[in-house]
């Protein structure tokens, strides 16, 4: 099954440009077809092509069908970008394949990136949820300060569910007791996740973060890169609560 | 903490020339220096360096220590390598720093890609051991024909223990019953994992190796790529084995 996006579908009746171009030039798709079209907010539409321009491929709506997260709790993910831009543009496709609601840039004190290019992000994001059948678009936000992230997620608890979120840091010192996530975390809780960088988190970050309620983890015993340790981390949620719902 | 290897420590006493290289010319080590070497076999030695050539760092051994894997059971990855060559060498580096025994590239009916480099996975696969603090090299064997690698396991279990693996495929299709893996994975086994190529496994693979004793399985509700189900699987086998041993 091939999915195409647009955000707008139920106003526009049309997809955008790069998904039109694909549709006609690349997949040959004729007035008449029968075409898939998800708008990034959950719903899936059954389509079929009134005029298949190759700029604006214009849609009548068929069907619409909700398609929930398969996962019930909010994941946000919180790291640190890699030096490596690649690396984090892997994390991202890897960790809305897996199933994630939001990823934070954030950038640390030993950060050695401080720019992060978010739009080559999000066309990534688009490109894994289309192929992998989901529906709904992670949010991607623009970098943020270590500082600004925990003043914003005391605030808001890093998601709009209210709920209060469980909070885990990627972090392992003998100043602070060693706890595995795949014990700490409780299942059905919604959850936040923080990655620091290759340099790691500065003291003055993790007695902050820690201050903020974040339990420093480890993720098993190997040592992670930065994105392997991010995604580890998401993997560990997806199953934990795979199993509890099993 | 670096690491270097050199495969044959024990009878040379020196590192190879680009392990030598990197030593002296990038990290600037000297005579009488202590460093970290790794033979790929287990093992890890601290040794001094006696003369700092930038081809063939001469050392002496100062003590050693055996590095077991942390994970107690033995696990194969059999995967169709992925038409884009990165994608293959990404899982290669993520499933080293995961952990794991062997990785062998099979070749499917619905391979689009039917060579693979086996040397370029081999040395990200070094880089990864090192970069990850292991000690212990895993085994990237050369590409086979799937029909070949159903007659290997058969003979061989896919392994050197002896021991009779659990073997999972990648699969799902309702001619069989959908089962996960982390329902039918037993930790402390030994296991066998096949992932098939971007255009699945054909019905004639799929009955065979379900006929040598393979259960299909799935990862969770997403559909994902072939590196991603790979990794995936190994992610489940980890955090199976390590919530059974807490």
């Amino acid at each position: 099954m091939i999915q195409f996006y647009s955000p707008d579908i139920l106003t526009t009746l049309s997809l955008p440009p790069e998904e039109s171009q694909h549709c006609v030039r690349v997949l040959r798709h004729k007035e008449g077809d029968e075409i898939c079209v998800i708008d990034g907010l959950g719903n899936r539409y059954a389509c079929r092509i009134t005029e298949a321009y190759p700029r604006s491929v214009m849609v009548e709506i068929i069907s619409e069908t909700k398609i929930p997260d398969f996962w019930k709790v909010n994941i946000t993910l919180a790291v640190a970008p890699t030096k490596n831009m690649d690396r984090l543009e892997w994390l991202t496709e890897k960790a809305v394949e897996y199933g994630i609601n939001k990823i934070i840039p954030v950038i640390c004190e030993h950060s050695e990136r401080k720019v992060v290019k978010v739009d080559r992000l999000r066309k990534i994001a688009v490109s894994a949820m289309k192929q992998s059948l989901k529906a709904s678009l992670p949010e991607i936000e623009e970098s943020i300060s270590f500082s600004t992230f925990l003043k914003n997620i005391q605030t808001d608890n890093g998601n709009s569910s209210g709920e209060n979120p469980q909070k885990f840091m990627g972090y392992c010192d003998k100043a602070y007791p060693l706890k595995n996530l795949i014990a700490e975390y409780t299942p059905g809780r919604n959850v936040v996740i923080l990655i620091g960088p290759e340099g790691d988190f500065s003291e003055s970050e993790v007695s902050a973060a820690v201050e903020a309620g974040f339990i420093p983890v480890t993720f098993g015993e190997s040592r992670f890169r930065t994105e392997t340790a991010a995604l580890a981390s998401i993997a560990i949620i997806h199953f934990l609560n795979q199993q509890s719902s099993n």
